[in-house]
């Protein structure tokens, strides 16, 4: 496919802190913010770090457009007589430094009698006691609190397979958000593994620890085994999120965009373009939520039964999908359609095909950072857009639905996850947007929107318990009698 | 061997938290801690909770002996007339309730702005900077102060194979003293694993993530062999604290005691009872220390090279210890010995064998949380006495290694542990009991001592530094250029 340009603005996730040296003479400011305006950078805070004798030390924060550009704004400030660039660092990279999470002690250990409760001897009794029955590690241990996130860093973001340690600062990232929406202690468990066998392995052995396994970042195929194995396999719910958070938070917004354009989720014709982990599952949580009829592409054309080059799960999409037996590109497969959902590549998508389109079309282009095709692009048949970036409305974004998902999975100590709890997610979320009352601008709720996460939890909780799938809880057992107070 | 009867105090690990209502009358309060101290528990504090009508209602602290005493002492209080017992509840597993550590994001994520630093899209920059320089994980992640705390559960504390979930209280412990004492921040990975293969399959996985692998709790024989394969295959470091955190803490306590008795370290005949993990690392670590000679003592008796039965690990301690050609049992091990040190089980050690040994004998009667033989029990050869527990003097506890030890590794970045850190890490805990001045109550210091854990951590660091195995640290880079401010 042939990717044509996009414009891309200045951003919060390309800031450059500059630290500069002015000469003290009247224009100098103007001179340089003067120049970093036509470098494109659009400049934030200035602050006074020093006012003596010849010179001001000034703190400038500014966004740019990403690396390279950064680098041509540094070399606007430079290039300036008058002002001398005494450091430059990039406020992304600041706020990582060092990791971003950190493990506390959720009550101090500062006597003997402390460490003898806390620690050995008296540990030893609790230990006993779980050995004896099992249940009770979910009452005197992390275990019902909390989350592996759990990746082998082969399909970091889009940027693809760059191994587990370069995965860390986005599981990290994924915790941070855990514990500040929804309460839940998330830990980054990113490993080097190769393929399905060993992951599966890995998931499996440290499951004891934790309440449930939110796989992220695995690459297709083997994400599907991955995830289908350890939850055959495990009492707890495993959840890929690059699959189902999509897939649930795309639902919520298709919800919020059908009720705009005055649409019914059955008389939808969806095109999809990218049939990747997200793609497909997007597919069968819309199929199972009642959304009309469907076609897949992906970087061949369109999915249907005559391909010979289809995977397994490719497969059955074809088998389920395309009532028209359409053939052909994105192009073909677009024409008629009330909506495109992108889960693939920067650009990919031209304007001229979207005005195929039917009139109130609704368009979700998620490629991350990029678009397949840019908002301001969209011809006037089109009534909805979304994307995954934060600088436009309708931002789809997983963060909507991982906290709250989880949160409730845990407090029902759901065994799994199953297509009801997730439809109940997104109907969840969607609610949200029906009560204030949805536009074309306003198709899903803000993730700081802090009615979104008990949402999602209680719905969640709901699901488990109508499907039968959360875990009777234990009857609570002291280690003598009586009933001891809950911490709180 | 016959074990004989120690005797066992209260204590703060089988503490209960006694609810009664008590009849107004003069009298009935001195009634009931009567008949709670007859019944051998020891009163703490006693709270007013209701103070109307008819009733007193308190809430009573007692230490108890364990689970068969605290039920005795219970039934005692419930047999007064005038006294109705509301609640009993277990001041140690009201401490474990929920489990004992949490995960905290070490700034807010509150503003869309945040979110596009700390998470998507920013954080693909940082990712892709680690994916091009893998160095830089220790510099933008949690990794440089990350320790995995890493078990299988089959031999926790001295309770046995109990499995991976009746683990976790003792694992989270271990992460709140990391924190606390030395700012680690540690988390335990408890898990489901069978053997050698499988549980170094996980520790080279899961190791991405991590600035260094603290086993703990792996049966013998399996624990030596997973962590020479671990070590051997990972370029962090790999502790196995039950081995080499008591072979530090108890060289650090000889030590003190033979300053006390004025013995030289290379003048001493050691016996050590018990061959499990822990008694091979310290004869090792013992031996590199330049300690005199040893013998070592199993379930069998002594080990000695004619014997057919012994293991590898076994095999090797029989090729370089029993000097004198020794057969027999413990008995005969301790004819004239200087120092015993018990790793085994409780009661293990008659009172009349210790006094078969040379005068001014040192006693290190390790076994938890009863010990080979009481301190009131020793003879009068006998000039120091240590043991494993925290109500008597001279407390040998790991607490006072491994969070110093693995502050020395980390902020030397260190690859791997060897003897000669062991040493200095043992060297510098004798070094504070020097400057105080030893005696025979106050051959250790406090694990609550604030100058244990940085001046473990200083000699560790010099250490690696000197055997070369810290590793060179990285120079420091930023996205673009300059240099960052460290985030304090």
């Amino acid at each position: 496919m042939v990717k044509h340009m996009v414009i891309i603005h200045p951003s919060a996730g390309n800031a450059l802190t500059l630290r500069v040296s002015l000469e003290r003479v009247p224009g100098m400011l103007g001179k340089l913010t003067s120049a970093l305006g036509a470098a494109g950078a659009l400049v934030d805070t200035i602050d006074i770090i020093e006012n003596t004798g010849d010179v001001i030390v000034r703190q400038i924060q500014v966004e740019t457009r990403g690396q390279a550009h950064g680098l041509q704004v540094v070399e606007a400030a430079k290039s300036l007589d008058g002002v001398e660039l005494l450091s430059v660092s990039d406020r992304v990279f600041d706020r990582h430094r060092g990791g971003k999470i950190e493990i506390t002690p959720k009550f101090p250990v500062l006597t003997r009698d402390d460490l003898s409760m806390a620690y050995t001897p008296g540990v030893g009794r609790v230990c006993t006691e779980i050995a004896e029955h099992p249940e009770l590690v979910w009452d005197y241990t992390i275990k019902s609190n909390s989350v592996a996130v759990l990746t082998d860093g082969t399909a970091i973001l889009g940027l693809g397979n760059l191994g587990p340690e370069a995965a860390m600062p986005v599981m990290e990232g994924k915790a941070m958000l855990f514990k500040q929406l929804a309460n839940v202690d998330a830990y980054p468990v990113c490993v080097r593994t190769s393929g399905v066998e060993e992951l599966v392995a890995v998931g499996k052995a440290i499951a004891p620890g934790f309440g449930g396994i939110n796989l992220e970042d695995v690459a297709a195929p083997v994400c599907f085994e991955v995830e289908r194995r350890l939850q055959e396999e495990l009492d707890i719910p495993v959840f890929h999120d690059d699959q189902h958070g999509t897939a649930i938070v795309s639902l919520a917004a298709l919800y919020g965009a059908a009720q705009v354009v005055g649409k019914r989720l059955e008389d939808l014709n969806v095109v999809f373009l990218g049939m990747g982990a997200a793609g497909v599952a997007c597919i069968r949580l819309w199929q199972h939520a009642g959304v009309g009829s469907f076609i897949g592409v992906d970087r061949k054309g369109i999915v249907h039964v005559d391909r010979t080059d289809l995977n397994e799960q490719k497969r059955s999409i074809a088998e389920n999908s395309n009532p028209q037996g359409r053939r052909g590109g994105l192009a073909e497969a677009l024409v008629g359609a009330d909506v495109f959902v992108g889960v693939s590549g920067p650009g990919l998508v031209k304007p001229e095909w979207v005005a195929t389109m039917a009139r109130d079309a609704i368009v979700f282009a998620m490629a991350n950072p990029i678009p397949e095709i840019m908002p301001e692009e969209m011809p006037d048949n089109v009534a909805v857009v979304a994307t995954g970036r934060s600088d436009y409305a309708n931002q789809i974004n997983n963060v909507l639905v991982f906290p709250g998902l989880f949160r409730g999975l845990l407090d029902s100590r759901a065994r799994s996850v199953d297509m009801s709890m997730k439809v109940a997610a997104a109907r969840a979320i969607a609610d949200i947007v029906a009560q204030d009352g949805p536009s074309p601008d306003f198709i899903v709720p803000s993730i700081f929107d802090a009615r979104v996460v008990p949402a999602v939890a209680r719905a969640v909780q709901r699901a488990a318990a109508d499907a039968g799938l959360g875990s009777p809880v234990a009857v609570k057992k002291t280690a003598l009698i009586g009933s001891p107070a809950r911490r709180t």
